[in-house]
């Protein structure tokens, strides 16, 4: 009996697949190097099987089967991850969370919902939809992505200004540690007893633990949404107008700043012909709209914008999870991406009195390899904000288009640690930003993730070359 | 030389003070068990010496010294903890961070402000007014407690629902690890780079690091504020309109609900008469600050309660801090407390649907040790509340009061595990609740927790015998 055949016999029948034609679709994410790889026909890193639980239980016979048998375990949800933190390793086990999609239990009176990590966002939001609810959490990835994998990365969805970010949604966790001791902290609304476990996990990309449940905070779900928009001469006072309106006390779900390219792309075909663009959403069932919308008004245009009314809010409310679509042609027979492009995104963020700069210089690194370039910011902070760059790079051939691709991400990543930013606000670090996490954290910060890695995983099964260098 | 003199050795002239008149007063905190042993003249632990840092570089050398020589290190900030955690060790030394008391820099622009960790709120406060600004976090025990003690005591402020507790405010910090490294995390408004380190610091209460640098986020500090007020014919229907008008969208900053013992208590002298109450108050420039309050009054009313007007709430804005004049009282010569007299209180929470269960059990638990037992919630979450309970347990001499109070104490905790309660809320563990961790985290939570302690602190001689059983 190998080694496959012993955890098989740990589980229920049928949760162990070797097949190839089961595995291989699960070695790779929605990362740009993955991306390239799949289009360009390369044969993806073997994984010795797939693995689908069906319980907290199952994944914990498997991780106390991984840690006796030194198997490598890649933890996978939806597998939209853009960072490489779902890459199969070779001759490892992909644990393929997507069977454990069940809703436990609505609490209408706490408004929160207990779920398995596997189940995806849209599958998600309907069942909620059902009770009045929401959990106000919308990655663009949500017909794609998991509660599991939204954890694990760290995730924010696109009202994260308004419901707060995937930390603030998290009251339960129930983790399996390496080795297969299962942990179950409790749903509180906030405690004091000690550092938060919870935040050891969230962000954590399958290297401390495997979500396998959780309880969600909801929210009573808004009627719709009521849009105002803006216009500025160049994306400075942009940026000026979303700090202002962020501090104004008018509450919005979504707060998004377009640069010219950016503004170019999003609301070409509604008629913006130039200059930096944004759009403020509230809540339309919000007590005291009209002042809120007033407000919001004085603070864009102390900061030199134009109104527009609600248009371009309500086309990006519609089109927001387009890209999703782009997502699977880019998988399908379309082929969108090369051999010879890439196109890719990255997201940093950081205080107000650094978002010019952050902007300017990331921008420029970008540009030195890119052809085009656009820039929004989409979440903020009453200390700051996220900017969200999308680039494309072309080579004539798919060596050259690799090369100058990695070269580009290096010098923006850099420019962005320059800058004081940090290197990624809600896709995570993966394999392909591990490498600059001593930057991000300083070689002492380094330090303490690595100590607490080894103290949760210390033989290092748990997705090993993700996250931590 | 001896251990102490090698200390002194690597610090500036008079930081290692051994004089007992300056060791003995940082021997306790305002704990109940520590303020009956005051009362009752015992004399208080010896530690060695008291050192007093100027500098992140200080603390350093201090606990590069404290490993080097197995010397255990409590870190003190304004000793205003109720639960036992800056309690001194026979022989240890006392890392009293007062004189780390500097506004480094305020950021305007970003809403920041940088701080040395012994500033006391109050001072930071009166230094951001200057600036327009306020970090919103007004802890009771404000004119007592510093920036690094609510970062070590996981703690709250009293308009937490408007501007968000502790964690929501911490952007940067740095922190001294046993051994003497330094951990410096930058400010940044979010991340996800990894599991947000910052968070096994906070709540930790000296025993993974001492917190010697933070910036906060700040905000624009409102003129004023609005107040509206309620009252119930009896607690729950007080508890459904928090839960109610904190899922209404108005965005309030204070929200305040009193059972009847404790309105009697809070508003006796307004003429309140019998029954519950609740307070609601909200930025007095909030956009649409009259349709808040009218929707405000809607759910009120739709739970059962009646309109009162604001003078409870200015009333209570007026005189929320009195019990600082209480603790100086307490410890001056009136000596408030026993020796047959013992006040606490206990600050649990749990989400919405456990709160009438959690209230009536800690309650009934309370009352089977305690006189007089009143109890408000005071901090509201989508998901749920705080819940605060004042108690006063009286004894013949001092041994039977210091025994029925432990026995209450552990019923009432107990009583609040099953419940489905956290056992702190904002005040932390301490040495008072260490015992009951297992319950808090489970068995498998706890060893995590143990995990990431022996991995900062290997040879355990931060803060021993607090918050890690």
């Amino acid at each position: 009996m190998d080694a496959l055949d012993s955890l098989a016999a740990r589980l229920a029948p049928d949760r162990v697949r070797r097949d190839p034609a089961e595995v291989q679709p699960r070695a790779r994410d929605l990362s740009a190097l993955a991306l390239l790889a799949e289009v360009r026909g390369d044969e993806p890193v073997t994984a010795a099987a797939v693995v689908l639980p069906e319980s907290t239980e199952e994944v914990a016979a498997v991780l106390s089967w991984a840690r006796e048998t030194g198997t490598p375990i890649v933890p996978r949800g939806g597998g939209s991850g853009v960072s490489g933190g779902a890459g199969a390793v070779a001759g490892g086990v992909v644990l393929d969370l997507s069977r454990m999609d069940r809703v436990v239990e609505v609490d209408a009176v706490s408004r929160t919902v207990e779920v398995q990590a596997g189940i995806r966002g849209d599958v998600l939001e309907a069942a909620l939809a059902a009770a009045g609810l929401t959990t106000g959490h919308y990655p663009q990835s949500i017909e794609l992505s998991t509660v599991g994998g939204w954890i694990a990365a760290s995730s924010a969805g696109q009202a994260s200004t308004g419901y707060g970010a995937i930390e603030d949604l998290v009251l339960g966790l129930t983790v399996v540690l390496a080795g297969g001791a299962v942990v179950r902290l409790k749903p509180v609304p906030r405690s004091a007893a000690g550092p938060d476990l919870r935040r050891l996990f969230i962000g954590s990309e399958g290297t401390m633990g495997v979500v396998t449940e959780a309880v969600l905070a909801c929210r009573p779900r808004p009627p719709g949404y009521a849009w105002a928009g803006f216009a500025f001469p160049s994306f400075e006072p942009c940026v000026e107008a979303a700090r202002g309106i962020q501090s104004a006390g008018v509450d919005p779900m979504v707060v998004r700043g377009y640069d010219e390219a950016d503004a170019t792309l999003a609301f070409g075909r509604l008629g913006h012909t130039g200059g930096s663009a944004a759009i403020v959403g509230f809540a339309s069932d919000a007590p005291g709209l009209d002042a809120r919308l007033a407000e919001t008004a004085v603070r864009a245009t102390a900061a030199g914008g134009r109104g527009l009314g609600p248009a371009f809010g309500r086309h990006w409310w519609v089109h927001r999870n387009d890209a999703v679509d782009l997502y699977r042609r880019i998988m399908g027979p379309e082929r969108l991406f090369g051999p010879g492009t890439v196109v890719d995104t990255m997201e940093v963020a950081a205080v107000w009195s650094r978002v010019p700069e952050l902007y300017r210089r990331v921008r420029e690194a970008l540009l030195g390899g890119a052809e085009i370039v656009g820039c929004h910011l989409s979440h903020v902070y009453p200390a700051g904000s996220s900017l969200y760059f999308t680039f494309l790079v072309r080579g004539a051939d798919d060596r050259e288009v690799e090369g100058r691709y990695l070269a580009t991400w290096e010098g923006a990543v850099l420019a962005c640690l320059e800058a004081g930013g940090t290197i990624t606000h809600h896709h995570g670090v993966g394999r392909l930003k591990a490498r600059f996490m001593a930057g991000e954290l300083g070689d002492e910060g380094l330090e303490v993730l690595r100590a607490v890695k080894r103290a949760l995983d210390p033989t290092g099964i748990l997705n090993p070359g993700v996250l931590v260098p």
